[in-house]
C-alpha cells in the first residue's frame, strides 16, 4: 500500500512539476507591443488586487474555522458509541491542520491558475498576430498549469495526509478545507465577473453604443478580471473541491464497507488514489494530442484530447484490475462512469450550439420580443435537465447493480464512478481554463487596437473555448451528482458507525421534512448570489454613468476613465455579499442536524442534492443557450446586429449571465459543502441525539 | 355513519341548491348596454365554442380511460397477494363508473362556474355604474356560484361512491376522474388565455401602441375569454381536484392505519367527509360575511370572508370532536392545517404586494432595463418559496406529532390538516373565482365605451382581486402538498396491503433514481406548457399582424377585426398541446413503476412532490412579483407609463404570465395526478412485481 502512496505522490509531484514548467515558458513567450502590456497590466493589477483581498479574508476564515475544528474534534467522539469521552486534542490539531492545508492546496492551484491566466492572455493575442496555433498553444499550456498544479496538489495533499493518519476521517477535513474554500472563490468570483460583465454592457453596448471591449468603458478592466476571478480561479477552486470530494468519500466507504476483512480495507480505501494517480498519468498523455489539426479548427483539438485522456485511463484500470487483482466491479464503475461524462458533455451540447432547434427556435421568436426569448430559453433550459438526469440515473443503477452483480459493493461502485469521472480533471480544467484566456486575449485585442485579422483569430478561439465548455460542464456537474451520492453514503456510514442505525425513509415525516428544507437551500442560494449580482451591477452602472456624465472626455476617446474605480466596487460588492451564502451552507446543514436529528439531516442532504443538480443543470444550460441565440442572430440571423430580435437577444444574454457564471456553477460546490459538513460534523449530530 | 354520509348529501344538495340559486340571482340583474351586451356575447360565445371543444376531447379521453380502467380492475387484484387472481367484471366496472362520474362532476363545476362567470361580468360592468358595492356583489355571487357548486357535487359524489360501494379505493377512482379532468382543463386553459394575452399585449400595446382591451385589437376577444376559461374553469377544477384527492387519501388511511378496529376503521375513514360537510356549512356561513364595508375596500371584505369561515369551522370540529369522541389528534391537525393556510397565505402576500421591498425592488432596478427587472424578480420568486416550505414543514411535523403525542396516528393527522385546511375551498374559489370575473368586467367597460368612473370602479375591484389571489394561493399550494404527502401515505400503504413490505429509503439507489426521475418531471412539464404558450403565441401574433396589415380599417376603426378566428387559433393550439403533459402524467408514474419496482415509484412520487411545489411557488409569485412591479411603475414611480423602468416591466410581466398561469398552478393538479395514478394503479404495480 505504502508503493502505491508513495507512486501517488511522486506522480503528483510530476504533475506539479509540468505546471511549473509551463509556468515559466508562458512568461517566457512575448508579451506584445507596448500598448498591448499596458493593457494586459491592468487587468493584472486588478485580479491580484482581488485575489489579495479575497484571500486575507479567507485566511481569516480558515483560522477561525480551523480553531472550532480543532476545540471541537479535541472531544474524541470515535468513542462515544461506547458512551465515554475521551479528550484527545492531538486528534482536534490534526483534524485542523488538515482542514488548512486543504484551504491552502486550493488556493495555491487557484492562484497558479491565475497568475498564469493573466500573463498568458496577453501572448495568445499576441501570438495570434503571428497564426493561430501558436495562440492556441498558449492559451492551452496556461490552461493546463492550473489544471496540473489542482491535480498534483491534491494527490500530494491527500496520499500525505492519508500517509501520516492513516485515518480517512482526517482526510475529510483535508477536503472539507478544498470546498469551503471553493465555495468562496467560485461564488465571490461569479458575483464579481457578473456585476462587471452586467453593467459594462447595460451603460457601454446598450446606453451609449459602443462596442464590446471598448477601451472608452469604465468597467472594461473590471469586466476582463472578472473573467479570470471567476472562470479560471472560481472554476478550478469549483473542480478542485469535487476532485477531493469524490476521493475522500470512496476512500470512507471502502474503510467502512470492507471493515470486516483488513486487507481489503485497506486496498480498496487506497483504491480511489490509485484511479486519481492513474487519470494524471493519462492526463499528461492526453494533453500531447491538443493540436490543431490541418482543418484548423481549435475546438475538435479540445474535445479529442478529452476523449483520448479518457481511452488511455480505460485502458489502465483495466490493466490495472486485472493484474492486482481487484474486483471487476470497480472496472465496470469507472467505466460507466466515463461514458456518461462524455455522454451528457456531448447532450448538453444539444440544448447550447447554435446548430441545433432550441437555440435556433429561441433566436427565431426573439422576433416577438425579449419577452418570449426569456420564455423560450428558459423553458429550454428546463427540457434540458431531462437528458442529465436520465445519465445521472443510468450511471449509479449501473454503477450500482454491475458492482453487485460482480459480487462487490454496490454504493462503492457508485462512488468509484464519480472518481473515474473526476480522474481526468487534469485534462478537463485544461480545456477549461483555456476558455476564459482566450476570451481575455480577444479583449486586449480589442483595446489594445490590434488589427481585425487578430481579432478575428481571436474570435476562433474564443468560440472554441465555449464548444469546449458544454463537454467540461456536463462532466463537473454529472460527477458533482455521483459525488455527492457518494459523500450521501459517507454521511450514513459515519452515523451508523458511532452505533446509531439511520433509515432515511421518505414514509417519515421528519425526513420528509428534512427534504423539503433541504430541497429549498439551491435555490435560495441562487437568489442570495444573484440578488447580490443585481445589486451591485446596479452600483456599478450609476459610478460608470457618473464618470460619462462629469468627464466628457473619456467618450470622445481624449481621457482615460477611472478603471480602477470599477474594480474595487465589484470586489467589495462580491467579498460582502458572501457571508448569508456562506452561512447558509455551512450553518445550515448542522442546525437541521441538531435540532431534528441524524434522519432528518440526511433527508436533507437527499433534498439539496436533487434540486442542487436541477437547479445547476437548467442555470448553466439556460444561461448557455442565451448566450449563443444572441451570437447567432448577430450572425446575421432574423435580422442581424441592431435589429429588434437582436436587442431581444441581449436582454436573454443578460439574463443568463449570472444564470451561467454566478448561480449556476456554484451550485455543485454548495451541495459538495453541505455533504462534506454533515460528514464531517456526523460525529457530534450523533452524540446529540444519543444523549 | 349512514347517518353522515346522509347529512354530507344534504349539505351537498343544499350547496348545490345555493348555488343554482344564486346562479340564476345573477342573470336577473340588469345585462347593460345593447353595445355591452354584444362584447360580452362575444367572450360568452368564444368561452362556449372553446368549452365545448375541451369537453368534446375530455369526453373521448375519459372514455377511453375508463374502458382501460374496467379492463384492469376486472383482476381483482385485492387478491394477489394469496396468489390467485379472481375476474371480477363488476368491481372493474364500478371502479370505471366511478371514474366517470368524478370526470363529469368536475366537467359539470367546470361549466356552471363558467357560463355564470360570462354573464356576470357585463353585469358587474353595468352595476359599476350604480356603485361599487353592487358590482362587488354581482362579481362575488358568481363567484360564489362556481365555488359552492364545486363542494356541493364533490361531497355528493364521494358520500354516494362510498355509501354504494364501503370501498375509500373506489372513491379514489372518483378522485382520479376529478383530477385527470382537472389537468387538462388548467393546463388547456392555462395555454389558451396565455397565449391569447401575450399575443395581444405583445402586438397591442408594444408594436401599435394602443391600450390594453382595445376592442380593434383581434386578439382582445380571446384574451378576455382567456380570463374565464384558464383562471375560472382551470382554477375550479384545480381546487375540485385538491379537495377530492384529500379528502379520499385520508379516508383510504382510515381504512387501512385501523384494519385492527372495526368500528375505529368506520369512524376514521368517514371523517374526513365530515369535515368537509362542516366546511360547507361554515363557508355558506362565511359567504354572508362578505360585504365591502364603509370604507369601501374589497379586499379586506374578501379577506374577512376566509379567515371567519376558518373561525366558524375550527368551533365547529372543536364541538364535533369532543362531543363525538373523536381523538384529540384530528382537532389539532385541523387546526395547524387552518392556521398554516393562513399564515402562508399572508407571507406570499409580502412578495408579491406593492407594499413590500420586493416588488419596489424590482420596480427600481427596472430602471436599468429588462434583464436586470427579470433577475430581481425571478430571484425574489426564488426567496419566496422559503416561508411557504417552512409553513409546510411546521405544520406536517405539527400534525404528525401532536397526533402521535394524543395517542393517535400521526400520517393520518397529516392528511387531516390538508383536509382541514381545504375543506373551507367552497369560500376560497368564491373569492378566486371573483378575481377574473371582475378582471373581465374591465375589459368589457373599456370595450364598450363605458365612462372612466366605471373603468376606474373596475379598477379597484380588479386589485382586490390579486390580493385575494396571493391568499386563496397560499391555500392551494400548501394543501396540495399536503393532500400529496397524504397520497403518498396511501400509496404505500395500497402497496403494503398487498402484502409487499415498502421501504423507501434513500440510502436505496433505486429509489434515489426514482426520487431523481420524479424531480425532474415538473420542471419538464412546466417546459412543455410554456412552449405551447410561446408557440401558439407566435402563430397568433402573425394573425394579428396580418389583419392590420390586411385591414387597414380596424387600426383606424372603421372595420371590425376577426376575433373569432383569434380565438379558434387559440383554441386549436391549446387543445392539441396538450397530448404530451398528459402522457407525462398518466403514462410516466405507471412506467416507473413497472420497469423500476415500486419503491422506485414511492420515491418517484416523493421526487415529485419536492420540485412540484417549489417551481409552483417559484412561479406563481415570480410572476404575481413581476406584474405588480409593472403595475406600481404605471402608478407613476420611476419614470411611469411610458418610461424605460416601464418597458422594462412590461418585459417582465409577459414573462411572468405563463409563470403565474400556466405552468405554475398546473403543477399542483400534476402531482395530485401523478399521485392518484400511482395509488390507483398500486395494485398492478404490486402484481409485476410479485411475479
Amino acid at each position: 500500500m505504502v508503493t502505491w502512496l508513495i507512486l501517488a505522490i511522486v506522480a503528483g509531484l510530476i504533475s506539479l512539476g509540468v505546471a511549473v514548467w509551463l509556468y515559466f515558458w508562458v512568461h517566457r513567450q512575448d508579451p506584445g507591443t507596448e500598448k498591448a502590456q499596458e493593457v494586459a497590466s491592468w487587468i493584472r493589477d486588478g485580479a491580484k488586487t482581488y485575489l489579495r483581498r479575497l484571500y486575507t479574508a479567507l485566511t481569516l476564515v480558515a483560522i477561525a474555522l480551523g480553531i472550532v475544528i480543532a476545540v471541537v474534534f479535541s472531544f474524541d467522539i470515535g468513542h462515544i458509541g461506547m458512551g465515554d469521552i475521551d479528550v484527545s486534542v492531538s486528534r482536534g490539531i490534526t483534524m485542523a491542520l488538515s482542514f488548512i492545508l486543504g484551504a491552502v492546496c486550493s488556493a495555491i492551484a487557484g492562484y497558479m491558475g491565475m497568475t498564469v491566466a493573466v500573463a498568458a492572455n496577453v501572448r495568445s493575442a499576441t501570438a495570434a498576430n503571428v497564426n493561430l496555433n501558436k495562440a492556441f498553444k498558449v492559451a492551452f499550456y496556461a490552461g493546463s498549469v492550473m489544471g496540473l498544479a489542482m491535480v498534483g496538489l491534491a494527490i500530494i495533499g491527500m496520499s500525505s495526509v492519508y500517509w501520516i493518519t492513516r485515518d480517512p476521517e482526517i482526510v475529510l477535513g483535508f477536503s472539507f478545507g478544498a470546498s469551503a474554500l471553493a465555495l468562496l472563490a467560485k461564488a465571490g468570483g461569479g458575483i464579481y465577473t457578473k456585476t462587471a460583465d452586467i453593467a459594462a454592457d447595460l451603460v457601454g453596448k446598450v446606453e451609449v453604443g459602443i462596442p464590446e471591449d471598448d477601451p472608452r468603458n469604465p468597467a472594461v478592466v473590471a469586466d476582463n478580471v472578472g473573467d479570470n476571478v471567476g472562470d479560471v480561479a472560481g472554476m478550478g477552486a469549483d473542480i478542485f473541491d469535487s476532485y477531493v470530494a469524490s476521493t475522500v468519500a470512496v476512500m470512507l466507504l471502502g474503510a467502512s464497507v470492507f471493515a470486516g476483512d483488513q486487507m481489503m480495507q485497506v486496498k480498496y480505501t487506497v483504491f480511489p488514489l490509485i484511479l486519481c494517480t492513474l487519470g494524471i498519468v493519462a492526463s499528461l498523455i492526453g494533453i500531447q494530442f491538443v493540436r490543431v489539426g490541418k482543418d484548423g479548427k481549435p475546438g475538435p483539438a479540445l474535445n479529442r484530447g478529452t476523449i483520448f485522456t479518457c481511452a488511455i485511463l480505460a485502458v489502465f484500470v483495466i490493466i490495472l484490475v486485472l493484474a492486482g487483482g481487484y474486483n471487476l466491479g470497480v472496472l465496470w464503475a469507472t467505466l460507466a462512469g466515463l461514458v456518461t461524462g462524455v455522454v451528457i458533455g456531448l447532450t448538453s451540447d444539444y440544448f447550447t450550439s447554435t446548430d441545433y432547434k432550441p437555440v435556433i427556435e429561441t433566436a427565431r421568436v426573439s422576433t416577438s420580443g425579449a419577452a418570449i426569448n426569456i420564455i423560450t430559453g428558459f423553458s429550454y433550459g428546463l427540457v434540458s435537465i431531462v437528458p442529465s438526469i436520465i445519465g445521472i440515473v443510468v450511471a449509479t443503477l449501473l454503477s450500482y447493480f454491475l458492482s453487485e452483480a460482480a459480487g462487490f459493493s454496490g454504493i462503492y461502485g457508485v462512488g468509484i464512478s464519480a472518481v473515474g469521472m473526476l480522474a481526468v480533471s487534469g485534462m478537463i480544467v485544461s480545456s477549461d481554463a483555456y476558455g476564459p484566456i482566450v476570451d481575455n486575449a480577444r479583449g486586449i485585442a480589442e483595446m489594445a487596437g490590434m488589427s481585425q485579422e487578430v481579432i478575428d483569430t481571436a474570435d476562433v478561439l474564443d468560440a472554441a473555448g465555449n464548444t469546449a465548455k458544454a463537454i467540461t460542464k456536463g462532466f463537473s456537474i454529472s460527477a458533482a451528482a455521483l459525488t455527492v451520492l457518494a459523500l450521501f453514503a459517507a454521511y450514513a456510514e459515519v452515523i451508523e458507525s458511532r452505533g446509531i442505525a439511520l433509515t432515511i425513509s421518505l414514509r417519515d415525516p421528519i425526513v420528509v421534512a428534512g427534504v423539503l428544507l433541504g430541497a429549498m437551500t439551491p435555490p435560495l442560494f441562487s437568489a442570495l448570489t444573484m440578488l447580490a449580482v443585481t445589486n451591485n451591477a446596479f452600483d456599478m452602472i450609476e459610478e460608470i454613468r457618473t464618470q460619462f456624465r462629469e468627464h466628457p472626455g473619456i467618450l470622445a476617446g481624449t481621457e482615460l476613465p477611472d478603471y480602477a474605480k470599477c474594480v474595487g466596487l465589484a470586489a467589495e460588492g462580491a467579498l460582502s455579499s458572501l457571508v448569508m451564502p456562506a452561512l447558509l451552507a455551512v450553518v445550515f446543514p448542522i442546525l437541521v442536524g441538531i435540532v431534528l436529528g441524524p434522519e432528518a439531516l440526511g433527508g436533507f442532504l437527499g433534498g439539496s442534492i436533487f434540486t442542487g443538480v436541477i437547479f445547476a443543470l437548467l442555470m448553466s444550460n439556460a444561461g448557455g443557450l442565451w448566450d449563443n441565440a444572441k451570437k447567432y442572430i448577430e450572425t446575421g440571423e432574423f435580422g442581424g446586429v441592431g435589429s429588434d430580435a437582436h436587442k431581444a437577444g441581449v436582454v436573454g444574454d443578460t439574463v443568463g449571465d449570472p444564470f451561467k457564471d454566478t448561480a449556476g456553477p456554484s451550485l455543485n460546490t454548495l451541495i459538495t459543502v453541505m455533504s462534506l459538513v454533515s460528514s464531517l460534523f456526523a460525529p457530534i449530530i450523533a452524540a446529540f441525539h444519543l444523549f
